[in-house]
């Protein structure tokens, strides 16, 4: 059984070094290189102590060409449009990419322009590239991605909202219009460079609301993806939450129950997330007397989803926890992988929830 | 300055600690007696170390008789059920209470028998007593409050909910139907007694809702002062969370805009919450760019709101923050007493959070 | 390759999950039954979550004769005293049993009775199984567990006090004299039984002491090893503290440098260190500008090290950091059964720790 | 009763952030002037959103003459160096000045350049000024405060280990040599500036230890007063460790009883605190079986202390819990003022820990 050689563009932050963690699990995969800019020169443990003893890879500064003679599939971890420019270098040197960033989830040149561009760049940074591009979500595009030289692997807020209700707005049992997303979720997905937000004393012991009202920006690949599913355009609300937690994110989908949902009752949300998710190996639908907890699925690929209809308001609560570094980020990326090259999806990824 | 003397019934939980530790620094109060059953004959110190040092005080066996002979105003903080006979037993004693449970808060006794009554006890356990009881939000009932002999304090899920969106539903900004609140609390909102579910190795590094889809005992008093605003009957759906810290309570309330709303826009909506609390001693609007965080209100009896429009969506987000055990529990309740009493209401409760 | 069958006795507590956890991942181990007497009869699922979806395994009633027939091997997890009793049964059935109590980890039965014994039992409970158990730390007895059919695995505070010091006194660096020993652990060391003391608002934002003073019951095991590497024996001041986190044990070893290691400096501490450890899968000596942290060892079997030397004031601090359930428990566990059947080491045991 | 007007130099940081919630309580003090470098020109909610609606001034740039003409007395809180030049410049313009840095605190300046110098800077910066310095642990040093004109208010650090330990060394029960000083303290000790090292993901839910064997710059200065409490001159290992919490330090001094702790056992020690501090008002002994946490002391001048002996190992652990911006920084200042001006050593002091 040959394995296959990947590299990791952007591996001095969590998500990096979370693709790190479950490659080291990986019974197919080498891990040939990994770059990363700011701790170029040092071997990971330096810089990532939780690998002293395990690897001694030097982080190296990225270079396209050596990359791509090195790996036959890389990931790229890098900031928006930083990460867009190593991609296309990467995809022009043939190598497969899987993208955690933010440069190719949109379908439309536009959107991103409206929602990522600054004043010097008006349009996406790489066109060809984007046209190629299969969203990196396994649940809803496992067929396109089998043949994927390009995922665009989305982040936590969308898979977690995503995965909540998507088969309820493809049933019908809940309406398009109106959906609020209201997520809460852990500090790491705020990346590993210090600030005063996200510094110990003023982030723990405390909630708050951030980047609200229509300015998160991945509020417009959760309407591209549910109106997709809705089969016509929705725009929605999303309201990200900080906790103080490493690792986590519970979205809470609310929308209005249809004519069928009520007439189906708490019976027929259930059985619809049931039998979307029959035979998926990472999506579980728990019993209607749990509700998700993100300290089940925290070090896991799993998400744990719940229903629920208010009759007296005729309201739905759509729920979902994942790990934001995992389901939400690494994890899905290397299910993906796995998809791409053919192989059981659980490969590498088996490991339960680490809990407490 | 004569003092008035008080009690507290139910003195060896949070909510009872929080009040001694306000009534501490009261200058007008002399605390005469504090009643636990679970540690009655122990020193003070001995349930809650903090008090070493401070203060000796025994706990007692509560006894209405006693307890109304040495004290003019007490304070109830039993479990609901239990708290009403208590109170019932003062009143007819002629003490002022000030009740901190959920006995008085629901004015319908249908309402309070459909949400809180057993198989047993299927009316309200002192209806004589729920027609006096005025209810506890100075913000809102200032004036009944200062002619009030029995006050029922809310608790922290109807104080943050009705501060963030009260003054819009009164002004017509957001409409009456369709609210959505949001709640994220901290765990000492489920009081004393050890439970799996507040057991600090399952509670730490997650977040999870609770008690959703209309469950919540505190949704029928949410709508029964929400819609007084909005001056007609409504029904909500509420979602409480819990976070992993030990205080605060962050509500985030959305709402569909109303005409008034989007013609006016941000800017009307901000006003209204200026002018709804202007002069108003604990509720401060915080400025158009800054969110509210429950770790700035930390152990002090101030609520921090916000208000934002989404014009993508029509939907309206109103958040407030407040300590759940001091504005949304015993600071309020010193704030009732203080109203009810006619002194300035910031007396003994000026302290600044506790931040970090 | 033919698997293993194995048994968990004890396996509602964190211990028995965590030991489920890492059996999944071992290749040649198959999970025959789980025992727990507070749940059985519930599938483990409803009793730990975080297997939703991954095993629907029933917690049973623990029977020693079906346990024995069904299971070659059994980790028994239960308090210490029910655990003697398990452990005799299984014996005589003819079951090979590692136990994480502490009823076969003193050598002698006067010392168990000392610290562990009560008014109606005097003595120890299996004196037969008591002589034929091995001291389950790979490190120190790694010749005697490849032939026991007896293991008592160590806990966290010896596992982490020990490695820690253990080569130092051993090579005559550190005086046997005089040790003092402080502990840093998370709460899930507590277990899973709700307690005020493990009750999330009591135990989060704080740090206390307890057992102080020669009260712990692991006193004597860390002295009873430690003594046997210093080559005579020896007692110590232990020191357990409660810090707010759920694993992660960070032990503190204070000695007193001895002539030789006041002669050779910081240099020959640490390596006698790195000699004591070379080719140990998992303990790491870090280098001598990093300090081990419970953080980068968290969900791993792995051991942080670090040693210092204080020429000012002639002391040696020798640390070690470890997760409490897994190198400090169930990890351990499972790397006695791979040195008991001659696997690798290392076998299901590879994960690198979850960090952040 | 006329007020002090006063002024306080570093308040962008969390002890002046907690100097200015202190003093807003305080009765006899008029807060005339903040100032601070980074954030100039803005008001104090909008660097501390817990003042919003609380009080409007701005942070002003600091002038030397300009403050001393505003505020009789000056707190500075400022890092080490530039403190001292802060106050040599208030002290030569004839306030009094209580400052919170490290500048004052060692008596010899041969000591303050070994710890504090740098290549440019060999000698103390404010020779004159240090003459003058009063050391500000009132407990120790009342007399002297009464007169004093330039306080060096202590830090946590050497609060909490001076006040576990004093009496015991003054008393001859505990020997003057071979002390380890263990203490766990709070995030918020490490100030408000960003850093890998308190970034929240980093830090949370992990324990370690930093400046370890003879590197921490406070050794000196606890070496200072415990040696002269017991007489003569005395060197200790001090080893500091940052908890996953925002506030709080527990002090655990190691030391080995004399003959007469020997003899007079357990209780000469606990009598010999409780005579120690009899009367004083924030340092309290807990009774045997209580233990010291810091939770129970968070926002409060108190310190919680314990001594056990082990007469096993014939050693004493003696501990302290305070709060590291209170008692171990801003509250102790206060208190400081509070002796220089003859007010009651309580004024404005006497809040109860804020718990949970």
């Amino acid at each position: 059984m040959s394995s296959l050689s990947v590299a990791i563009v952007g591996a001095s932050g969590y998500m990096g070094a979370e693709l790190i963690r479950l490659l080291l699990q990986h019974p197919r995969v080498e891990l040939a290189a990994v770059y990363g800019r700011r701790a170029a020169g040092q071997t990971l443990p330096r810089v990532f102590p939780q690998f002293s003893g395990v690897l001694t890879l030097p982080l190296e500064e990225f270079a396209p060409d050596r990359a791509a003679e090195r790996a036959e599939l890389v990931f790229t971890a890098l900031p928006h449009g930083e990460s867009a420019e190593a991609v296309a270098a990467l995809r022009q040197r043939g190598a497969t990419v899987i993208d955690l960033s933010a440069d190719f989830r949109l379908r439309s040149p536009d959107e991103y322009a409206r929602w990522y561009g600054s004043p010097g760049h008006a349009g996406h940074p790489a066109p060809a590239q984007l046209a190629e591009a299969v969203y990196g979500l396994p649940e809803l595009y496992r067929r396109e991605l089998a043949a994927a030289r390009l995922v665009a692997a989305p982040g936590c807020n969308p898979t977690a909202s995503i995965l909540a209700v998507a088969p309820l707005l493809a049933r019908g049992l809940v309406a398009a219009d109106g959906l609020v997303v209201d997520a809460k979720s852990g500090v790491s997905g705020a990346g590993r460079s210090p600030a005063l937000s996200t510094h110990f004393p003023e982030v723990g012991e405390g909630v708050r609301a951030y980047k609200v009202a229509g300015t998160h920006r991945h509020t417009p690949e959760i309407e591209q993806e549910l109106g997709r599913c809705a089969g016509r355009p929705l725009s929605l609300l999303f309201t990200p939450h900080l906790v103080p937690m490493a690792r986590g994110i519970l979205a809470c989908v609310y929308g209005t129950a249809t004519e069928a949902a009520l007439a189906g009752g708490q019976a027929v949300l259930q059985q619809a997330l049931e039998e979307a998710y029959r035979g998926e190996p990472f999506v579980h639908v728990l019993p209607p007397d749990q509700l998700p907890d993100t300290a089940h699925v925290r070090g896991s690929n799993r998400a744990h989803l719940g229903v629920r209809l208010d009759p007296r308001t005729g309201r739905v609560l759509a729920m979902s926890a994942i790990d934001n570094l995992v389901k939400g980020g690494s994890g899905q990326a290397v299910q993906c992988m796995n998809v791409l090259r053919g192989w059981a999806e659980e490969t590498g990824l088996g490991a339960t929830a680490l809990f407490p």
